[in-house]
């Protein structure tokens, strides 16, 4: 009777945000100490104190009509040249405005990049480990989806990667830092994966595009991320304000489409098509106002880096196995029984709410969000002492 | 190369959506007030001033994690809680929070009840005149798109309906007080609407739905508006504040499925799976709790209801014919050559910047938004004048 994908997509649920619901109800049940919750993305740390600030000064001294008015539905014109400028003077790369579309936040800046490049039956690739969601935001384009697994320490198996391209693949997107890895791609990586591609898609005669999901760019504890646009002409960049500006829900982002791509004018129509189509008329407006005001702003991580250490040095002593993250806020643990589902099936008896690998096309794993107070961390640890002393029983 | 749909209708763009980005360059050109822009539905009225007054208290004493942080994908429990209990106050249809779910605004409501209702091939109604985004967001849900004519005073050409419902009809799209008309079905045509539907669908053994879209149930000027949801169970409700609170810009508003519906639990996860996969993660947090804080707050109409009052004694003393509007912020005026796009076309010469009936299926009209200022609605007048001594000439 109803639309059967989305009817299925709706009832299953994606695990993590099962996970964060059941972590919900659980609080409330036996107190919001008592549950460790690692389960979602949600930064802990607070937005720089510049973001409220902002919100005041604008609600204060903007006429409200035009505050909180339609901006265009590419964006309001001052910030997409403020962003412009800003990514120019970090990166170089010449883009102006016309190739900036503001978006509700990092899941619209996918659906409507992969809307705008994918005709139906083209295949999107992603590299594991990978944010589970990129399945459904391809499938909604009418792509197939493919995984390309990845290396012991959970970067690129190339060999992997190679023997998948074939004629109809048309996108793949690059996660780095990487959710859940942690895992930051590095400049010879990015340079192999860039000759591969072109390469493959000499021999076949066809295009294949990057699109660079960087929602962790900003969270890194000092390994530098490249920027792909320098690396690959055919580059779409999605960006969002959740995670450097701690902003999540107010689903603040934007696509930003190389300039030395051919036909990028026209990828961008393509891109202003799918948007309107998907019934994003545009982004929140005052947010894209604050975004513009805190463009400069750095994203505030050292309490993250810490907690990764915390954890990593706690988890490490305990026996946990896994590749120590260079950014964003996940730390992704081998399964000591090499079962991930049943690893975070039997966390849960102790309280400890971590999202099996399976969903991120790694079942060995599962992923611990640390973006959570650095007490929840500490508290946690003899619950997973506990989980690790059942596993060497 | 990219996709085709997406790239047409970004190269295309809206009818209305060219001609306010024409009307922006325009004013660039000549001077703000030399152009007579009437071609958006953005607001002219400023949101009431507990609005703002709720996002500085919210800002000012809301831990900014939570407020700018996720919620859950269908809204935030106690705003859905609120509108829910707001919606029996006034209606006394018996919803609760688990039928209630946020959005970014009336065109993601939209798409994302058609994505939740449609299955391939399957056909939308929509009542002419309509607003045409109604199209694109059908045929995003894989929908066959037809429109039912109007009668001349622009209500329901019900044997036009009749004769276009056959088995593969699974929605019709009801938009009261309408854009771009104005007019609001009186609750003997919601009636007759509904035993139509009723009979119908009985007779060709179907469901067929009732897509609800009223952004302007609150911009009205006297007449009562039928809630739809107590004349048909099969009625789900498209809701948004970008009118009644002045915050188009802001993309904030939700869909709310009759509880009368058989399987309306079912139905809510096929919206959940629809949001899910369009990318919409959770409607904007700050505004869900604006929404919340202003659920009580009625619309400020004195001023549209001075707009249409001016406009409709000045146009008709003219002789511009049109159906006097009893809602919304609109005016669908008759082309005195019986041509909307000439109409359209010659009065952009007089820098009056009204939109051709074609897009909302009535060729022979021009829509006039008259949620502008006062002023520019008595500067315009000369403007309207020469432009009828032109077809008099």
């Amino acid at each position: 009777m109803f639309n059967e994908r989305f009817y299925g997509l709706g009832s299953t649920r994606s695990v993590i945000r099962e996970l964060f619901e059941y972590g919900k109800k659980r609080k409330a049940e036996i107190g919001e100490d008592k549950v460790f919750d690692f389960s979602l993305g949600n930064p802990s740390i607070e937005p720089p104190k510049s973001v409220n600030k902002s919100i005041i000064d604008l609600v204060s001294n903007v006429s409200p009509t035009s505050l909180h008015g339609y901006t265009s539905a590419q964006g309001d014109v001052g910030v997409r040249e403020t962003i412009a400028r800003s990514i120019n003077e970090r990166f170089s790369v010449g883009i102006n405005k016309d190739l900036i579309y503001m978006t509700c936040g990092a899941a619209a800046s996918l659906t409507i990049s992969l809307g705008a490049l994918i005709n139906s039956g083209e295949k999107v690739l992603a590299l594991a480990p990978y944010f589970p969601e990129y399945k459904v935001f391809s499938e909604t384009a009418g792509a197939k989806f493919e995984v390309v697994k990845p290396l012991d320490d959970m970067t690129i198996d190339f060999d992997d990667l190679s023997s998948k391209i074939d004629k109809s693949v048309k996108a793949i997107i690059v996660n780095s830092p990487n959710n859940p890895s942690g895992v930051v791609y590095s400049k010879e990586i990015i340079e192999k994966l860039c000759d591969i591609l072109r390469a493959k898609s000499k021999e076949l005669g066809t295009r294949i595009f990057i699109i660079c999901d960087e929602p962790y760019r900003e969270i890194t504890y000092g390994e530098e991320v490249p920027y792909l646009m320098n690396y690959y002409d055919d580059t779409v960049v999605c960006y969002s304000y959740s995670k450097s500006l701690s902003l999540p829900g107010e689903r603040i982002g934007y696509i930003a489409i190389n300039p030395k791509m051919q036909d990028s004018e026209k990828l961008y129509l393509a891109v202003c098509g799918a948007g309107r189509a998907y019934g994003y008329v545009c982004a929140p407006s005052l947010f894209q106002f604050v975004a513009k005001e805190n463009v400069s702003q750095k994203a505030l991580v050292a309490e993250y880096k810490e907690n990764r250490d915390v954890l990593c040095d706690a988890l490490s002593k305990l026996g946990y196995e896994f590749a120590k993250p260079d950014g964003a806020f996940y730390l992704f643990v081998k399964s000591p029984s090499g079962d991930g589902e049943e690893f975070s099936k039997r966390a849960l008896k102790h309280e400890l709410l971590i999202v099996a690998g399976t969903g991120f096309g790694v079942k060995t794993h599962a992923r611990i969000s640390y973006c959570v107070s650095k007490q929840q961390i500490l508290n946690s640890i003899p619950a997973f002492t506990a989980l690790m002393d059942e596993y060497k029983a």
